[in-house]
């Protein structure tokens, strides 16, 4: 347990307004204040620390000159607001953040009416707040009134077209609107793409130091967009001096960069565009990502997420891991098969990472695109790879290849383009909570024709699955896996190519089939021999498949089974949704079949661990056995999935 | 049936080779042959006529510089692809276009090789180009073989953010790579958003005819990306000379503006680019919309589609309306309701006519808004209205809604905010094929906590609908509907709000029971008339929700009958697959039940009438009605469904 710090400042902080009662000097104390608070919290309970220390000043700073929660504070992504939640009443509850029954690790609205929009996807914000600009100007009213707007979006979510399309959109439409653009240089890898090189180029060669003194002066530092005639000249010159003339081409007044640590520019900046502003502003702030925490500091991925660690030395507490995550036998496996067929290449969105492509980045760079948050862009990019002969894995988490559903449907299932998806975080993903879930995509994609769609039951499935991909040049194809490690199996050498749309059976037994797919499969065992315990012999089989559809596999446990049973790490509409039609249409309901299906409940599931999040969901060892004995009508344990 | 026009030079032209041997003057001629060509052809087909002939001088000196299928030329969207579908083979079945077993109206891979990549929904065109580049740099192989890559693409697709994301990404990349921006100030309507005006400025205020001159004499146009230092200041002076900072800031070289129309310049700086480019250019083309049919040029869409129609005086053959369509019932209820309700507002990502929300603008300008291309950002801005306080309708086509899918799930679901989703174009869609076709829409909502979803059987059942929509604060409601006329049913003077999670009772039978979600409800009926005919009396009900499921309705009709048939017009993991996990989880299959699920079939059905789409797919009164005597047994009329 850490030692708290000494916050006499922040202890006489209840709410934002008191703020407004402290001069320049006793908020830069309260930032310091804040910043150990926000360190010390995170220590106890891990989660992401650098974001939130690098917007410590620019918390405080937006809290003391607007008036949350009637103007609206909206964080681009949520992550990093824990100074924001402590200064906004829930304090006393931070050492519980991202805890089961405990703060969000994101904004969240039925958390605090001061997260007006809640957010853990990037690039979110700027529509959002353009809706709450819009909402105001129609005189929409909510409880607690309805007054300024800002998003705050970082530097890496502005490469996501959702911002572009929003800023396209909030040039347009002229309304007062403040976007401050947290400009860290780093959001969970090093950003990438055009427009964060031409940020780079705005503070690097811009006459920063002169802006700073400007800023001091709270000049002006609003020219009207689209300045016409003879005032372009000057508008150019003046683009040349303080950069920002993408931003000016698309409506917003720019004002920037500034330093988003200094509390006495950030005041004056803040200040001088509230009282002057009367169209969409956005106000360029350069922070440090971790600012403040040496160890943060200093680490490649500035304190992105953090484990439990000690405060003096910054050592994380992690537990030492059983197995290797799905996440690196992936990146490895792909690796291995790049060696020896150069026409394996490789997407991510942002995440080389968080998908084990820096592996893979390492050893192949030329092959490995990060295209920045740009899921959209990322999946026909691939498409366009596949189109020209290349064997493409586009690497992505489940809830984010959301974003380029339309892609994936448009652009890879009509055109057949052989694109490898391999699918990452599916299913519940813990202390992210249900923003990160990976719930969707059996359902999303397992009705796509000509699609093939897999889960892995283990580490050395996803071996097989990986090669299976590599393999299928007909047509689209994807593979699921969730967060965290394997199940602690051997791995194979290499993977095999795996005969499309055949699953296999792992026990063989009588009354009761249980057909799992993806990695349930080690709690469908456990029920298993729980109910072998009892006298009951389940068959199991892995489906491997959702789509094509093992018809053979099905049929034959439909028929020498009184009841099957099938089970995913996915919503209904996926697996057992495709199980069901094909028993439908053979007719197998018709003389009766004890049919279950086992899906995510129709909720949507808070963080926890995972393992109570399964719990939660009714889909352990415990609750597939109790729906074992309940279908079959044997008395049960006394609990009820 | 028009007259074809004379093209003598046209008709020498069997392939883009053999525009090698023309010179400009030629080249120029024929372009007007093509014009009148394409012309001619579209007046016996109907379809996308203002695009292609926006395009014809470009289509043509595209092909004369270039070497396609080698070089790869991608249009985005592909609605002006006609032009180029003439001059590369095509010719001979250009009069068979969005016909049943025709030409598609859109870039099509699987119809030639000199489609690289198909599209149809927008914006799609950089990301793939780039992919194309990133193969060939690789040494990807593909049968044409790998050259250079040209992208084509609108002002209107340049609001969508995936236009960006490629844009960041290519700019970052740094590969060579030709942009052309057709830029027409007109996509279906005219483009709204900052870009667009940014663009307009561009041509508006800058020396145009100077870089005319120096288009003609080809000097060089290709600034370097990313230069520093002293040479900021000039690049800056030649930015503001001849635009296209902002593209320059994406690290892509800008050349223009340049008239589209003019052979002379066009191949002049083709010719340039083709020589001296290095990395990506992006090349700023106007164009007039229709151009060279003054139908076209005057018509309010620019002839953007249109059905056949008389050569000379350009009026379209269309056959007179039965009944008015479901999108002008959308667009009329939700103008009265707006009467009566000022939180009522309506956003639409740049089809104000498509989706009948034309009129709410007419009527209710500051509450109606067009964000562009930008259905992600369009979603998002619908939640931040709605947490605002307001009634927001978004109101986007079925299969434009896969572009705000994440969107819908993260911020609107999720936050359990009330956005209405007015989903037009559900199901087949007709002569636009298998790209336009709503048919994921029910699966990837239904499953989404918290989310209601109807589906209208007829035009009245859609007024009904609105009004329930409208009254709904307590999460997200969507309502589909298809393309096209209504079923002639009398509307009610105004709307009643529906029970949520209420089905109804269309007709009492025995034996079997059909329960329709949406417009197969006539088609149903038309079958359960022909059933009664041979004695079966059916029973039909209107489902009206596939989410929350009218459980009694179904669990009774489960129970009444021997036999349960879904029917919708969706890809499984839809209404069937929760009515089928309803009864699973009730145990209704476990003592028999004949349940049979029609859902679309596992394909993308190609153009045809809507009607002949349905009868390929299965769901038509025929098929419908050999679906139950199947199911119960009885000896079909020989066809199987």
């Amino acid at each position: 347990m850490s030692k708290s710090p000494e916050t006499p400042l922040l202890d006489r902080v209840a709410a934002p307004a008191d703020l407004k009662r402290l001069d320049t000097a006793q908020l830069t104390r309260l930032a310091s204040e804040l910043r150990a608070e926000t360190i010390s919290a995170v220590s106890e309970t891990g989660g992401h620390l650098g974001a939130g220390l690098g917007v410590v000043e620019l918390t405080v700073a937006l809290h003391a000159v607007f008036d949350a929660p009637r103007d609206k504070i909206i964080w681009d992504v949520g992550h990093q607001a824990y100074p924001h939640k402590i200064l906004t009443g829930r304090r006393d509850r931070i050492r519980t953040l991202r805890q089961k029954g405990g703060l969000s690790g994101f904004t969240k609205r039925s958390e605090s009416p001061y997260d007006p929009f809640g957010a853990a996807h990037s690039s979110t914000s700027i529509s959002a707040a353009l809706g709450f600009a819009a909402a105001r100007d129609l005189g929409g009213t909510v409880p607690e009134g309805l007054g300024d707007v800002v998003a705050v979006i970082g530097d890496g979510a502005m490469s996501a077209g959702m911002a572009y399309e929003a800023m396209n959109n909030a040039g347009d439409l002229g309304k007062r609107l403040f976007i401050i653009l947290n400009d860290n240089e780093m959001s969970i890898a090093p950003p990438v793409g055009a427009m964060s090189r031409y940020l780079s180029r705005l503070y690097t060669e811009g006459p920063f130091q002169e802006l700073r003194a400007a800023a001091k002066g709270a000049v002006s530092l609003l020219p009207e967009p689209f300045q016409t005639g003879a005032k372009r000249a000057h508008d150019a010159l003046k683009g040349l001096t303080i950069g920002g003339t993408l931003f000016e081409a698309l409506g917003l007044s720019y004002v920037g960069p500034i330093d988003g640590h200094d509390m006495e520019q950030l005041m004056a900046v803040l200040r001088t565009v509230k009282a002057r502003a009367t169209g969409p502003v956005l106000i360029h702030a350069l922070t440090r990502k971790g600012k403040g925490y040496a160890p943060a500091e200093s680490a490649r991925d500035r304190g992105h997420a953090t484990a439990k660690f000690d405060l003096v030395t910054g050592q994380q507490h992690k537990a030492p891991p059983n197995a290797p995550s799905y996440t690196s036998v992936f990146g490895k496996t792909l690796v291995a098969l790049a060696a020896a067929d150069e026409r394996i290449c490789a997407i991510t969105a942002a995440m080389p990472d968080g998908t084990g492509l820096d592996l893979f980045a390492e050893r192949y760079p030329s092959r490995c695109f990060d295209v920045g948050i740009a899921e959209q862009h990322g999946v026909t990019f691939a498409a366009g790879l596949a189109a020209g002969g290349m064997r493409p894995f586009c690497a992505l988490y489940s809830t984010f290849l959301q974003r380029g559903y339309d892609q994936v449907v448009h652009d890879v299932a009509i055109q057949r383009l052989p694109v490898r998806f391999a699918i990452d975080r599916a299913g519940l993903v813990g202390a992210d909570g249900a923003t990160h879930a990976g719930s969707y995509d059996i359902a999303f994609l397992a009705n796509l024709p000509g699609f093939v769609v897999m889960a892995a039951a283990d580490e050395a499935e996803l071996v097989h699955m990986v090669a299976t991909a590599a393999a299928h040049d007909e047509g689209p194809i994807a593979f699921r896996y969730p967060r965290g490690e394997g199940e602690g199996v051997d791995l194979p050498e290499r993977g095999e190519v795996l005969a499309i749309g055949r699953g296999r059976m792992i026990r063989e037994g009588r009354r009761v089939a249980i057909l799992s797919f993806g990695t349930r499969l080690s709690e469908v065992s456990k029920a298993a021999e729980a109910l072998a315990a009892r006298g009951i012999e389940p068959s199991v089989a892995d489906a491997r498949f959702a789509k094509p559809l093992d018809r053979d596999l099905i049929l034959r446990l439909a028929a020498g089974h009184e009841a099957l049973i099938t089970v995913e790490e996915g919503a209904v509409g996926g697996f057992g949704s495709h199980v069901a039609q094909l028993l439908a249409d053979e007719g197998v309901f018709d003389g009766g079949l004890k049919f279950r299906s086992m899906v995510l409940p129709d909720t949507f599931i808070d963080q926890a661990s995972p393992a109570d999040m399964y719990a939660s969901a009714g889909l352990d060892a415990a609750h597939i056995e109790a729906k074992v004995l309940e279908t079959l009508g044997v008395a049960s344990i006394g609990r009820r999935a």
